[in-house]
């Protein structure tokens, strides 16, 4: 830039957001949105070629180009995709619906979690148990006799001496501002204080780990003893405020990521890290969430900041990385090394977060780039380390996870299955929000179709989870076959040839939000039979690694946002899950969250995180011969192998004729 | 201050310095001084009251008022007080003589100190012996397979796999920012990195502590392994370069501790601290200071800041405090109590000094609000804590420190001595810079004086070993009594009658830089008597305390500015140290910055100062009443109690007779 240059300021106001922002002429339309704090979904991270961050310019200018992502119609009515436009003068912008996030599902996510995640008894056989309540944040008020001549010992010297007589507290080191704050605070209640302390170390042995005073607050404190447990997803970011005298979470909130904006998944983020300032842009972007998340806590449990002493996150490697500030750049990269798998705790103030300075932030330990600490959490929560019990863990996602084992060995592996399961590359999917398609049925002999959606609104698109039991029932009433092509001799108008090629009308243009039918096509049942494989073959590929079968599993733990939402049963019939009895699978909600509050209230959990994920063994899918072999077998509904879902086989068997255009049947 | 005030910018040039600054309207004269790094003495912190710091507006208008401190011909001639002093317009400001810092002082320091400071062999008795070559920072070079899809570890666990291995190093913890930097440094030549530890813990046992990863760099750095060692002073600051691979000092500087301009002694600095953003000042005088050295050191020694891995600084409990910005309030006032005598490693970069993020400070423990970690540093390096002798350790100064023990035990005082022996108090008394008379000779029978000058410069005024030597002269030539007093009977008209009772004549206005004649009057030999007094008294309320006699002191080690200048003989003259054996007596210079110099190579030695700190016994000897008796009891020339002087009695005794102004002699 040349000096003298003079920067115009412009005015842009979001609709239906009603959020305003000021910026320089010429800045990046999706930028601006997201400064002023309002989620436009972009997939690809704001390269310009997945088309989802349409916006519609109501009034003023921007520069941009027409890309085939826009058709000429929508041209021609002012739509632009928001990261390839640049502001020109002050606009008025209104983010149509599919561009935007709602929140509807976060509070039913919220409900369905709530039971576990707070403490509540989840399914005895998926919990960890047997752990001495004893966190690593401890609170102890003394009382201090006043120095006189014959015993003017230093301050610091009073303190210990009374921690150690009054508390037992051996302690191994005391942070430099709790020196700096000393004096003052000893001699403003009459030497009456609240140390706080923290065991920092995980490498030394439970007894002989030693606290480290961290803060020191004037009088009696000890009611106020609260801390903060994070799952920092790639979507959504939950947190917890946690009471560490009662030993319970007494606030749950959650957001989504702020991320998004900047794309959907981890392989574009990390790309858009490689830019300059991209990492520190996505850093800032979590940490904002995570603000907005601490802020709700405060406010639901009027409690406040200064009273939160500690702050555990579990995320996936790449969340995490970013989080801390750590170039994910190799994780991406064959052979896919993350900088780091056991991070040492940092300052959180540090980051940028809403705590006090004396806050400390522990992340989970993880396994490899696509093993990470969400999923090291979610087994310590499920207790899997603690019992013989033989335990498949699933977390189901664009990055799938799989960990198979028990108290004495574990394998994991990461099923890269493509964004199907989010709605991702399905022409009309979308993220399960408000008007997601979420469950499906059909209606015979007419084929006509019976939609549910998520928050009962007018259909916008079809979630992952809708997705998968749209599947299951065209399966089932042999709409589609087992290959997952369309039978189209069938006598209904809702089977048409689309662009796409063949695909099934699930809502008319006049029914939907968008005004527009939502269909779904040979491609997308395709994207998801693919996505399913690679869950599927990936389970197989681990369990023969170990020489196992699928039926000696004893217990099958769905964990994860879409392992939430979906259906065993249908799940089986699509060959997503291994075709075993019924009662041995056990939902656990988010368990990166409850084993992030769990290791908040105990050390030894906090231990047992160490332990796993030295244990694990990570198996790299991607170059695995096997891999391959279980993931063509895998290529069809259920599975090409029959009798590896003989339940599912049977009933398909068994199923009713429907009547084909000519009067057959099929 | 009002909206809408416009400040108005005045320019500040001071001579003979050549400096100028640009400051607000209205600012602080001494103020303007110390930001442009201009040196006035203001000894009393700027209050007004000691007029030490009188300047000569040359050319501008300040706004000031007359106190008592100038005379109405020095107002006229355009002499004001620095700290009562506004700026108005444009000045031109010239430093007179007396208010200056001089540097030859400091060249001087550094020649005595050299030969003690940077390894050489100084006296068998006083150094530590018997320690391990065994730094608390390393620097360990290894070359590591890159990773492949069959070793995909994390960086990090490829780093601590190759450390193992390669240096058996077993790390207690890896700093965060040694986490970030990883992926990059270690694709930028190959997998070959230097990594840096540093033992951080001092409380476990030497053998099981384990060391932390504090930096990490590309290729093999290990010939560039540097740290710092400091002596914090109260008047002057003095600073090592340490090369960690050939064990020894590379550089040494030394400069005025920049503090000085807010007051001369710790009472006035812990005064000013008190006031609004006191303690940041002067944390930040004492930083530039310290920066100013680091830069020196690095020319010198042609060496980068950024091969600097380490940072050890041994002060007064004051000093201490202050440059790790705590507030050191409560050292001044009864009864007396430090915020801390042991302090935590603090991160150097954080306070202001110019050196690497990774470079920890490590301050020296102390023992009490007046003695600190600079004598438990100089008892340290001489090994007093190592050996059965029985030895008298004693800073001699404004706040002299004594200690007395050997290996079994150690008790020790602090004893306001005044500021006497540095020259303060004293009419024409100075701090040890060019121009002090040091030396003193009177020729006899006609009791005219010769005097010698640091740097042979012409006098300005009387140091406080100047002042010793003058007293001690004038007591042998009987031209004093033994209670002080001038003889006024004698045949010369150097004694006469001023303004502060009688005095004697050193130099004449001719001779001198100050155009005035330079005295001693029998005020500032009172102030001198009841400075020895208070060392002298301290030395025998600790004997007494532990049941022995002066005369059993195996050894007497003399360290510090001060001592280093000082003629045993006629210490012992005037009463400031024992009468025993002279071969007793050992300089050490420096001691305080030999012992930081020592730790930085041994941990050993870094245990040792811990334990030093613990083992000794601190006596208030401001409340005691032995120590009262002590003190009036040495309020003579050498002592009221003449055996315990036996050979300076027998000396003075048997000195020649001089004449009178009648003819007579005594």
């Amino acid at each position: 830039m040349n000096k003298g240059t003079t920067y115009k300021k412009v005015k842009v106001h979001f609709q239906p957001d009603n959020v305003g922002i000021v910026v320089e002429r010429g800045a990046s339309l999706l930028q601006a949105a997201i400064d002023a704090g309002v989620h436009i979904t972009a997939s690809c991270g704001g390269v310009g070629v997945c088309g989802t961050c349409k916006v519609l310019i109501e009034k003023g200018d921007v520069e941009s180009s027409r890309s085939e992502k826009l058709s000429p119609e929508e041209w021609k009515q002012g739509i632009r995709q928001a990261c390839q436009s640049r502001v020109l003068t002050d606009l008025l912008v209104s983010i149509p619906v599919e561009s935007r996030l709602e929140t509807v599902v976060v509070s039913r996510e919220i409900e369905r979690a709530t039971k576990m995640a707070t403490g509540g008894a989840g399914p005895a056989e998926a919990i960890a148990t047997g752990w001495r309540f004893k966190p690593p944040l401890n609170k102890c008020y003394i009382e201090l006799p006043p120095p006189t001549l014959v015993d003017n010992i230093s301050d610091l010297s009073r303190l210990l001496r009374g921690l150690k007589k009054q508390c037992s507290l051996n302690y191994a080191g005391v942070d430099p501002d709790v020196v700096r704050k000393l004096p003052r605070v000893l001699r403003s209640k009459k030497y009456r204080v609240t140390a706080t302390t923290l065991v920092k170390a995980v490498k030394t042995k439970a007894d002989k780990r030693k606290p480290t005073i961290i803060n020191l607050e004037p009088g009696n404190t000890g009611q106020k003893h609260f801390s903060l447990a994070f799952d920092i997803g790639t979507t959504t970011v939950c947190g917890q405020l946690l009471d560490l005298n009662r030993g319970k979470a007494i606030a749950e909130a959650m957001a989504y990521n702020r991320q998004i904006g900047y794309g959907a998944d981890v392989i574009t983020r990390i790309a858009f890290c490689q830019g300059p300032g991209g990492l520190k842009k996505l850093q800032q972007a979590v940490v904002v969430t995570i603000n907005q998340i601490i802020d709700e806590l405060l406010a639901q449990s009027q409690t406040e900041a200064k009273d939160i002493g500690h702050l555990t996150i579990a995320g996936n490697t790449t969340m995490t990385h970013i989080l801390l500030g750590i170039n994910p750049k190799y994780i991406r990269l064959a052979p896919y090394t993350p900088a780091a798998s056991f991070f040492p705790p940092v300052m959180a103030h540090s980051l940028g977060l809403n705590v006090a300075k004396h806050v400390h932030l522990f992340p989970f330990p993880s396994v490899a780039s696509y093993v990470g600490g969400d999923i090291i959490s979610g087994v310590v929560a499920a207790g899997i380390h603690q019992r013989k019990k033989l335990t498949l863990y699933m977390d189901i996602g664009t990055n799938g996870e799989i960990v198979i084992g028990n108290s004495d060995w574990m394998v994991t592996a990461a099923c890269s299955a493509g964004p199907a399961f989010e709605g991702g590359g399905i022409k009309h999917g979308m993220i399960a929000t408000a008007g997601a398609i979420e469950d499906f049925d059909i209606s015979l002999p007419d084929l006509n179709p019976e939609v549910h959606t998520i928050g009962g609104a007018k259909p916008k698109g079809i979630c992952g989870s809708g997705l998968l039991n749209i599947i299951a029932r065209l399966l089932e009433s042999k709409v589609i076959s087992q290959n997952g092509k369309f039978n189209t001799d069938l006598a209904t108008n809702r089977i048409r040839k689309g662009s796409d090629g063949y695909e099934y009308v699930l809502s008319r243009a006049g029914e939907t939000q968008t005004d527009k039918d939502i269909v779904i096509t040979e491609v997308d049942i395709d994207n998801l039979i693919r996505a399913k494989a690679a869950m599927y073959a990936g389970c197989r590929t681990l369990t023969e690694s170990v020489g196992i079968a699928c039926a000696d599993l004893e217990q099958v733990i769905i964990a994860g946002a879409f392992g939430s939402h979906i259906d065993i049963e249908k799940s089986i019939t699509i060959g997503l899950l291994p075709d075993i009895p019924r009662d041995r699978f056990i939902f656990v909600g988010n368990g990166s969250l409850t084993g992030s509050r769990l290791v908040s209230f105990s050390i030894d959990l906090l231990d047992d995180a160490r332990k796993v994920a030295m244990m694990m063994t990570n198996l790299e899918l991607s170059e695995s011969p096997d891999f391959m072999h279980h993931y063509v077998a895998a290529l069809f509904l259920p599975h090409t192998h029959a009798d590896e879902f003989p339940n599912v086989s049977k009933r398909l068997a068994g199923l009713a004729d429907i009547k084909t255009k000519g009067g057959l049947t099929v």
